[in-house]
């Protein structure tokens, strides 16, 4: 098997020039292969950043990994977090992959996959980056976006009365990543490479609906704009950390409690897990039927309260303390 | 002691926030605490975007690193990247850090006080980031920037006959990990847990003119925007991987060769061991002059020649072969 070592950073490097050598999108004066990338932003946008990561044993273990979709998932939790300021057009990726040396060649080029299927699903360039050995593996990503100012949404601007509301899954994720696990334990345990391209650990790995909502979230990109555009939305985040957890930053944001029920709700596992990355937004009772008008498949989550009576303190997921 | 996993992600978020609030720049509209940041360009700015990291095992090592160092060292890494791509204003970094649960909590609040320090030294911002989980240390960072289209240099753009050129140190920060590892060495080997704050591993940690060529390499801003501004320079790279591997780059990327001779060079140790974060140009021979007259400490490292005859193949570091 060809490992990393062997073909080296300047052969990745080639590999990479080579693959996103050709993306053209308007407003793209420099992509890959110099110091840093340059992007011209269209008149009256402005500029919005994030960053996100996947971290090896923290967000996959390499007994079931997918390099490819995690090119997909580390695109898609990124462009998320665009998605979660309101009507933003994302512009640009930039990305960096820590790989050990002796990591198996495919590791590296089923990413890259990965992130060039996403590239043409999402019209979003791959600017830049950076490659480095480390020990773990892992990968970090900045989206750059564009808005116009009066289009974005904060997770602050809720007032007591609003609708707490949702769209995407909830849930589904954390199902797919029990499967995931569970398809790699029936396959013998720690194996020490993980499988390669489609084909993959676990019945339901390839397609799935449940392992598809682990590795391929939909940034709810449509839904941002129609909440900003209209005005519908007066906060706004993305349901990254679990539906407890976005509730109660929701809440703190506006200096507000929120009282969850999910009896409306469109719940396949616990929503609390995290990863699911739908949107979590707060509407005045007002624009309900508009909203419902606008987006068919948006749910009611509760409803925010003032401070004293609702969820004060985050719930869900906690990096570094666990659940 | 206290660790991580007892501050928890929120404990550790809270402090972020608190020590990046009040950061105040024109153009930052929103920084820190939501899904991203909101960042307006000054009219007629293109946007300068790139990426870099610091991976335990790799760029740093528990047993002698200093944390506040290492968020010193992220932040002028990465401005250097934004210096070697001409007159470019720096105007905001996003920052990736991975860290164990059982991580001292000092690991933490040292790197963002280093991150603190160069936020004022360089007046800019953290306007964003993410807080990971991770079994190994690393740091990842994104800075942007802003520019007039016309003031920016490339890797590329260099004819046969111009001087190869330099400003910074060679050979200083090789030079620096010595001594931190002998200082380590020295101190008894592998100590679980590293030093914290100013007071170091090795005699030279504090204050010494290596260790800080490694900890704090000063980016090139000032000079590269004099290389810019009057067209002194025709091709542009930072010395991140050594002396040779930036001759090789800049000779590839406009179809030449590089032939190095040292003899006017400030050579203070092996100037191919990578890290010196200096710059690396190219000048007409008739600009020679004007170049020094503006920039007193560039020196001369050789001359760019036609393909055949110079460097081709790249040398210098190699993060997946080694050297």
């Amino acid at each position: 098997m060809e490992r990393l070592a062997g073909l080296g950073e300047d052969g990745l490097l080639a590999l990479i020039f080579k693959r996103f050598a050709r993306q053209r999108r308007p407003g793209l004066l420099l992509g890959p292969g110099d110091d840093a990338a340059v992007l011209r932003l269209a008149p009256g946008r402005v500029l919005v950043a994030t960053q996100d990561d996947l971290a090896e044993d923290t967000h996959f273990e390499l007994r079931w990994a997918d390099f490819r979709r995690l090119g997909h998932k580390l695109f898609r939790i990124n462009l998320s977090d665009l998605a979660a300021m309101g009507d933003v057009e994302p512009i640009g990726v930039v990305v960096s992959a820590g790989f050990p040396p002796d990591a198996p060649r495919r590791w590296a080029t089923d990413f890259l996959q990965g992130l060039s299927d996403d590239v043409r699903s999402f019209g979003t360039p791959v600017i830049g980056g950076n490659l480095t050995r480390s020990s773990k593996v892992f990968f970090s990503m900045t989206a750059l976006g564009a808005a116009r100012p009066g289009r974005i949404l904060r997770r602050s601007g809720a007032k007591a009365g609003d609708i707490l509301a949702g769209v995407g899954p909830l849930g589904a994720a954390a199902e797919g990543l029990k499967l995931l696990k569970k398809g790699a334990a029936k396959a013998g345990g720690r194996a020490s490479r993980p499988p390669s391209g489609r084909a993959s650990a676990g019945r339901d790995a390839a397609g799935g609906p449940y392992v598809r909502a682990f590795y391929e979230p939909a940034p709810q990109r449509e839904a941002a704009a129609v909440l900003a555009g209209k005005r519908l939305a007066t906060s706004l985040i993305d349901n990254s950390d679990g539906l407890a957890r976005c509730a109660a930053l929701l809440a703190e944001a506006s200096g507000l409690g929120a009282a969850v029920d999910l009896a409306d709700a469109p719940v396949d596992g616990d929503p609390d897990a995290g990863e699911d990355y739908g949107l979590v937004f707060t509407v005045p009772p007002g624009r309900w039927p508009a909203l419902r008008a606008a987006l068919p498949l948006a749910y009611r989550l509760g409803r925010m309260v003032p401070k004293a009576k609702g969820t004060g303190a985050a719930g869900g997921y906690d990096h570094f303390k666990g659940r």
